[in-house]
């Protein structure tokens, strides 16, 4: 008997009828065979309506109370499940984050999973239970408080329980087919990707790619969970996401070319902004005091780029890339040491997009590189930063050319698939 | 430092409007230096909501999933309470039931508080901040579920918590000023009640005054709590419900009449059928057997009465008042054991309406039950059955006539104000 572990998003039981047939689903995994665990998001858009609520009682609600706020939404649509599985014959018993063992850090918002005991869990399992979990949250052992992990957190629910419970799998429902190599959106001949390696799984989520939230590819990594990816509006095979080895070996065995493709997709994300620090003395040390400032705003800085000094002057510009909403916090910490530092000026862009090319086979492929610049410049577009790790190449451009610069490059890696990709509504999450 | 605490229903919490309104509230009761513990029920129509989604899921919703549902409702006002609050720079933390300690028996949708366990609560005030607790919802040992009081159960909550933290008072605060010598809607003349006995109270509520919930009210005279029955949206003395002894001593003191009104209050109440057993051989433990199959049913029986047999046949009827909602399900009981019981036939009345006069000074005063029937006799109101307690007096009449008979019964015990009553929307329940 398979352990199984699957997860809905909102837009999965966003109604009565879609509880039910989410229900119908699960009770379809029962039958065949495998114990089931489930952990389920708030229905629909229940999240940001409390968020309004909030906010219509306060500007700045306290966290604490903000998280045992928000764990309501999936206390409401964890029961209904449980309650629609019961209706058709089958025992179910839902779970708050802290009954199903989720123990976290006391950071409110954005906690961080320290420990997970699913003792509750194993036991309705043993009983002959499917066991339905709230995604999205925890408990800290220290304030008995409960916490939240933050958007995206059902999947890292959904993730860390498959791995205490040592599950076959942790299916990823959501409302598109499953990974694509680049956003059907943006790129209408996008494909949909059978396997992908965590570790390109992890660039692509880390560069844009929203079907999978990049801490819960993170979790599932390290603890060597194997997720697949798949649309709970169909039966369609997803997307399964592997490690290196085992996506190899489950490529060759299948038949197809032990040849790895080279690129696995493109992402892209208009989400940052940049910042320029103008005339930076060129000394040993500036660049560290300058990132220790930034550290200490609690931004997540993305790309970095320190052009050569002109020898001339003695000065040098440093480019880095953060989520909009963390610019004007990290300009106000910069402005405030200028003396100290000693930076001429600062610059804010926030008409930039990015987009990055993933793939493993690219670790052993030179010319990845120019190929994509070359793309780039015969579509006349133009690049402003740039940045490389093992399996990923990242351009900075003008945000009004990146879903251009997607098309080209899609087309140029050889990515483009034989029909267009069919677009669903909302996000999965 | 006195301890308050103090319970809001939904209509006092229904938006964020009133939300805010509250926690001014509550911030005014903790600047007047006293502790301050709150119970707060899910915002105006929540809970109905709530079961409406789960009807819209399975007829039969599973009664623990169905408690993890309705428990969402409470999470909301009070993590939305506690962060009003806290913007007013007051400290406040919302705890649910289960946090509170309010520990029940295992019966989901009915539960009983078995013990109060308020450390978490204590600490809280301890440490300055207000406490706002989750009405209606607890905590099973045994099973580790959660487990709801029953509708009104926020004022158990309240009580319990009172009770459990030795609390100087507890508020119970609605939308009506306080109790009422009788339903302002049905007796225009009504008078808000000063000071009533917690006896008195109970016979109110049990007889069908809906101001307070009658296991709230029997939980306050059990462990000596004193309630405030008092609206939200003004600052009016409400009504005092005060140990019997108490009570006394209060009146004296402030220079009322030492000599105690022998009526407290007149209730109605259309909810309940009558069944009655026709032609029961007149012979030992019939009664007891009919009623051994009524409370199989777990029927909530409400008046018995029982004619003199006729000698020429040996037969006697037996008649009682129970929920209409439970009528079907008892005379369905009773048909089946027609045989073996022996009776008649049985006759079904979902027309009567119950007119309940209780008061605490009946007890030392003949002549009160000759005053109500010649009431009901001058305004040609037939009375069909009668049953009496030491301190309360209930007449059964048809359905349509029980308006008018709390009207006449009101002002021949004068009872009658000077001015009309003035009638608020909604119960706040």
């Amino acid at each position: 008997m398979a352990l199984i572990v699957q997860k809905y998003g909102g837009s999965s039981v966003a109604d009565a009828e879609s509880i039910k047939r989410v229900a119908k689903r699960i009770v379809e995994t029962r039958k065949g065979g495998n114990e089931v665990v489930v952990a389920v998001s708030a229905m629909g858009d229940t999240t940001d309506e409390l968020l309004d609520l909030a906010h219509d009682v306060t500007p700045i609600p306290a966290p604490r109370e903000l998280d045992m706020l928000l764990t309501a939404g999936e206390r409401i649509s964890m029961a209904l499940l449980a309650m629609a599985i019961r209706s058709m014959g089958y025992d179910a018993r839902s779970f708050t984050g802290s009954q199903a063992g989720m123990i976290t850090d006391a950071q409110h918002g954005a906690a961080r999973i320290v420990d997970v005991t699913p003792g509750r869990i194993r036991d309705a399992l043993d009983e002959g239970a499917i066991a339905i979990v709230a995604g999205f949250q925890g408990f800290n052992r220290d304030t008995k408080d409960i916490t939240t992990l933050g958007r995206g957190g059902s999947d890292t629910t959904a993730v860390a329980l498959a791995a205490a419970l040592n599950a076959e799998i942790c299916e990823i429902y959501t409302d598109v087919d499953g990974v694509f190599t680049a956003d059907p959106r943006v790129v209408p001949m996008a494909r949909k990707i059978d396997r992908i390696t965590s570790e390109e799984m992890l660039e692509l989520a880390a560069a844009g790619a929203k079907v999978l939230y990049i801490r819960a590819v993170e979790y599932a990594r390290r603890h060597g969970v194997t997720l697949h990816v798949r649309s709970s509006f169909n039966n369609n095979e997803g997307t399964l996401v592997l490690h290196e080895n085992a996506a190899r070996a489950a490529k060759q065995e299948d038949g197809s070319t032990v040849e790895e493709p080279i690129i696995a997709g493109v992402a892209t994300d208009l989400s940052e902004a940049k910042i320029t620090v103008v005339g930076v003395p060129d000394v040993p040390g500036k660049a560290a005091q300058i990132f220790k400032i930034v550290a200490k705003t609690d931004a997540n800085v993305d790309m970095i780029v320190q052009n050569v000094s002109a020898a001339s002057t003695g000065l040098t510009d440093i480019s880095f890339t953060l989520p909009k909403s963390e610019g004007q916090r990290v300009l106000t910490a910069l402005k405030a040491e200028q003396g100290d530092v000693g930076f001429q000026n600062l610059q804010y862009d926030d008409q930039i997009g990015k987009l990055a090319l993933v793939g493993a086979g690219m670790r052993t492929n030179s010319g990845v590189s120019a190929k994509l610049f070359e793309a780039l410049y015969e579509a006349g577009i133009n690049i402003e930063m740039i940045s490389t790790s093992e399996i990923r190449i990242s351009v900075v451009t003008r945000a009004d050319s990146v879903n251009e610069a997607a098309r080209v490059v899609h087309r140029a890696f050889g990515l483009d698939g034989d029909a267009t990709a069919i677009v669903y509504a909302g996000t999965g999450r």
